[in-house]
């Protein structure tokens, strides 16, 4: 990246910077960020800008960006928010090419600041420009090349390989605050704003072929293109860790929906897969995300799951078990070599077994020898080490003798130490490599266990999205002759109609306008069958008794309709009635729920769950972005809690899961294909031990209008 | 508490200790306690015990204990192992009354060190000792009048009103640090070692009634006497919170169990649900556990859950909210008059919603007012306050002024403030009765909604425990029929019959010897019905299609049994039936399991949740520990997940859900009355629409051979 020129490198590698609204007052931000750049050692030229003084901070001063004499790559404009379109024209026009606007009062407070910011982003694409912010805290190169730090943050980065971004500025400080605290570095840091021009996204991208850079975090509070977002992080996440805090989690709960899919996206656990699915990291909190930075950041990607706990005392030990299992991690077991290793060596009172107690009396040589003997062990991922300081022993002590062994094994080591804060400020001072420390065990086996996830995510076989051979032709006519007669929403029949053109099994049907139809059509279809009124109005048929199972014979048929018909002019339904529906009955199936609805921010969802009122209320259903492969299909499938439902218990055969894998791969390539479709409920869907015999019995389809 | 005379005085306010074993070697534990005790600034009298020193740290130092002129409370024992015993002799013949025994190498290093302890367990009761220890590392009172803190610990406890205990004497030091740190003032603070002789249940009820102790914390990895632990907890969680850090939670996991009931009560979910039961507050880690306790120990207990969120930047409110609505708090709609007053008062780029955004131009002052117009607001039960610190305003100004307003409302406010850590000291100083402040605002969230839920619990109405009129001698008849006959497990029949004697309504059914006697039988039922084999050795008769159903005729019912026939000789298993029994076929209920299992530690336990398949692969269950009351059976029912489907989804009535709770009432009479059941699967029940259609299809209860 040093050598070709990218558009982001005059924010990120200038050579020379204007501060456009330096000041001389002490705690003012103008005067931060100009003695933030010296204090950093910046590698080029620096320009303080105002018109009201000469010098400031014992540099010369200048009026304005037009009166620097040197070519300037970067400015950095801490003006009042009326001033900042006037100095991006000054900008412009000098040949700036970078920009970092730390001014505030854009979007952020309003329709007006609204306006000002669609302002100042044609602005800056007409001179071609690129910028960070506005409404920003600036940002952090660490490079030692470049040694930008253009924030105001009274803390300064470590250097390292951790790439950050912010949505938040105001949690900048805080950030860089415990970042310090502990031992965390970065290569870049970067407070995005309000993203009006250099998004996520770019910093991804710029990112991606970075050497500095070998993990990045991301704290956000919103997508600005998320399917552009899964696009690349998916792509970056093969080679680099991506952990992401979002925040805004639950404010999309409020949102209303008119199927089961699109309800069931609205709960936070869709973007949870979402984010699985790019191998993207999620963590719930900043807290979570610097424990999970700090694991990968000095150690290698474990090969499994399988961990040990070395300690010298119980309680600690304990709470790591609880925390690893619970987190998902295998307690390792370990090689006849290995305990018999341990055992001539510790005392009678130690544990040999895993998590091994070295008792309180182990000191730095215990530590060291212990754990190369467990790192040695075929059986061991990964470990885990604890330590309660005893009065007589430095932990600093241990410390370094933990370095000493685990640089020699190609295994994550990650360490529990608890001790006073002073031990912590002192360990970076003196052993600035350290293992990755924590105070607490369930920190270390959180942060392990996300390191798992990663190596598995990484490890996945190459999958391909397949595909089917399809009557593509009679769905678009389908959905034509809908948009023809004004509807947005197919009926049964035409959904069904769909789903049978892209290859995916639906129940035998009719239909019929009257008693008579509905009779020629039960003998042609056979008994026993299922009546079903046909009507746009009615969306859940069950709820008015709309739906009569298990007809047997033609006179069952023909008490249905009486009972039918004095339901529906109870109900004043008659009037909104379209005719009835004959469907073979299908028997012995498990339901399940095929899904998909169109995020407004993620495009369309593919879902898969358990169907019929178990949407309603076990709410046990997996989603993901489309296309989806065929490994992912089958993921979907095996990643419900009723699983075993499906897989069969007690004997019970297996329902034809290769058809539900392959269903869902169709319904992702119909999707593809339709931009226009909104949701789709096949609901229920019986899924049957033999392939043959499993098809929808019900389907819904809504497009919009609009497109075509 | 200091007027009248309790066992535990002597320990817990000494007027005079001896440090047996005190040393002069600095950082050596003998030394160590001595140094602090007076330090503290020991209100009594110190008397090192030592036979090789004649002054100890300035102090006059006695050869043995018998060589003390005074009278002694209590001993501090930090001699080796071995010399243990005979030094508790001594204090014995000295009428020491306390001792705390910091001394290792007792039942935690294996068999020997058991029969030590088992010793010197005998020696104490013997003499009339209360001991603390052994394995400890000490104790502290903060009390004034005593000031007794004999821990090695290098942090001292701050004092305040959090009694606290912990399992793990090697958590001592870091917890004392944290504690420091976050400014969590004690009462007592006690490692509780070994707990041969002072238990858990002993600290809580010395600390029942003492007014300085008004929050109890314990980190524990074992419950001594779970039963007494329930009873005494949920007594005094009706006046102080108690907060409980269980350790060693995955661990019984791996517990063999026999039935349905059993391998779900190997779940950590029953421990939680007992705890809940208790009004005892759990959290998972140390870190949670003092959260929650600065919560409670500086703020009123919450009204209802309805909370607000105050800050000076969007960032952390938007993680606020997430966090408070994730955690089942309300987030708070205005009055009128609130909006209409934030309006009024704040900048219009500012947002008068819930959240608050005074944007970050809020200065102490705006804190101050809206903190108060938010607090007046009925609407509102708690605040969260966030706080990031702009370059120019000092947040000790923001705290100070919080305070000023909170002060005069009852209601919980919590702070976040994401400062630097010099900022957390620096306000420990300048105002040391501060709200609680965290760094993140899961912290707060978290902590409020554990203060919602225990406002709740004390909320409870009362619900007594019921009794039934029921038949105890017939079920007293059928657990001595099957002793007398060496069975711990009933028959199916016996089974309903037990179930029927308590008034649980189970299926019709009748037994036959054969096909002959079944035919009899099914005309004195009535078709349809189920045929089941009735074999001791088979347990789950559906994986041999040991059960069919719906038989509707006599016809079909000769089928049946010719088809059971071939079965049981193709599976080899016709010398192992004793039977058939004939059962009337129950409809269009949904199926629900009533079970009961003896943990071996926490005593009887009922569980009620979703039956037939889904117990094994939804797991949606819910135990409580018995006796229940009323309220309980129906707390019992509305926790699984699946309630709705009982409740009745899409218009579908509910099951007669007073029936249900009331069969889980009975059954725990009958474990009540019956100690030797050990197990008890009424799976399924078919729980109807109708109280008369809700029926026991099958049950299988077991019991201890042993017990009469």
């Amino acid at each position: 990246m040093t050598s070709s020129h990218h558009s982001l490198d005059p924010i990120f590698r200038p050579r020379s910077i204007a501060i456009v609204g330096a000041s001389r007052k002490k705690g003012s931000i103008g005067r931060e960020i100009l003695h933030n750049l010296m204090e950093y050692e910046f590698n080029g030229k620096i320009f303080p800008v105002n018109p009201s003084a000469e010098v400031i901070h014992s540099i010369k001063c200048f009026p304005n960006v037009s009166s620097i004499p040197d070519v300037v790559d970067l400015a950095v404009i801490v003006v009042p928010k009326h001033q900042v379109l006037e100095i991006v024209d000054e900008c412009g026009r000098r040949g700036i090419r970078g920009l970092v606007v730390i001014t505030a009062g854009f979007k952020e407070v309003g329709p007006e600041g609204q306006t000002l910011e669609e302002q100042l982003r044609r602005k800056i694409r007409q001179y071609g420009i690129r910028m960070i912010g506005p409404n920003c805290m600036g940002l952090i190169n660490t490079d030692l090349l470049v040694r930008e730090n253009c924030t105001f943050s009274p803390t300064e980065a470590l250097t390292g390989n951790v790439g950050f971004m912010s949505q938040s500025g105001a949690l900048g400080v805080a950030i860089l605050n415990i970042a310090r605290k502990i031992n965390l570095g970065f290569s870049y840091f970067v407070s995005m704003g309000n993203k009006t021009d250099v998004s996520g996204n770019d910093l991804l991208e710029y990112w991606e072929h970075d050497p500095r850079t070998q993990i990045i975090l991301m704290y956000l509070e919103s997508f600005g293109n998320p399917r552009k977002f899964t696009q690349i992080a998916r792509r970056i996440s093969r080679q680099k860790p991506i952990l992401v805090v979002k925040s805004g989690r639950t404010s999309q709960g409020a949102r209303a929906a008119s199927s089961h899919t699109g309800a069931m996206a609205g709960m936070d656990i869709a973007i949870d897969a979402l984010l699985e699915q790019c191998g993207v990291i999620r963590v719930n909190t900043v807290e979570e995300l610097f424990d999970v930075a700090i694991g990968f950041s000095n150690n290698p990607i474990p090969r499994g799951s399988r961990v040990a706990i070395l300690t010298n005392a119980g309680g600690p030990a304990i709470m790591a078990t609880d925390a690893c299992v619970s987190a998902g991690l295998i307690m390792a077991e370990f090689s006849e070599t290995t305990r018999k290793h341990l055992q001539d060596y510790l005392p009678p009172e130690a544990s040999i077994l895993n998590p091994v107690d070295m008792i309180a009396s182990a000191n730095k040589d215990s530590y060291a020898f212990c754990l190369d003997v467990i790192l040695k062990d075929e059986g061991v991922d990964a470990v885990i080490v604890t330590f309660v300081p005893p009065i007589m022993i430095n932990p600093i002590d241990i410390v370094q003798s933990i370095e000493r062994i685990r640089k020699n094994h190609g295994k994550p080591v990650l360490g529990v130490i608890m001790a006073r804060d002073e031990f912590f400020d002192e360990v970076n001072e003196v052993a600035p490599d350290h293992l990755p420390l924590y105070l607490f065990p369930e920190s270390a086996a959180r942060t392990l266990s996300a390191m798992v996830r990663y190596a598995r995510w990484r490890a996945r076989p190459h999958s391909e999205v397949v595909s089917f051979k399809v009557d593509r032709e009679r769905a678009a006519e389908l959905f034509s002759a809908a948009k023809a007669s004004g509807r947005d929403q197919l009926s049964l029949v035409e959904s069904m109609e769909v789903l049978r053109a892209y290859g995916i099994p639906v129940a035998k049907y009719a239909l019929a306008k009257n008693r008579a139809d509905a009779l020629n059509a039960a003998r042609a279809i056979g008994f026993p069958l299922v009546l079903k009124v046909v009507s746009s109005k009615l969306t859940h048929k069950s709820d008015f008794g709309g739906v009569i199972v298990d007809l047997r014979t033609e006179q069952e048929l023909d008490a249905a309709f009486d009972k039918l018909e004095r339901q529906l002019s109870a109900a004043g339904l008659t009037q909104n009635l379209e005719g009835y529906l004959l469907q073979e009955m299908v028997r012995g199936g498990k339901e399940v729920i095929l899904g998909m609805t169109l995020d407004p921010h993620y495009g369309p969802l593919l879902m898969f769950g358990l169907g019929g009122i178990f949407v309603e209320t076990i709410k046990d259903v997996v989603f993901r972005i489309t296309p989806i492969t065929q490994l992912e299909s089958h993921e979907m499938i095996r990643n419900i809690r009723g699983f075993p439902l499906l897989e069969g218990v007690r004997g019970d055969p297996s329902v034809a899961l290769d058809l539900l894998a392959e269903c869902l791969q169709r319904l992702s390539q119909l999707v593809g294909d339709f931009q226009e479709i909104e949701e789709i409920d096949v609901n229920p869907f019986s899924a049957s031990t033999l392939r043959q015999n499993s098809k929808a019995l019900d389907a819904r389809i809504r497009i919009s209008r609009g497109t075509t």
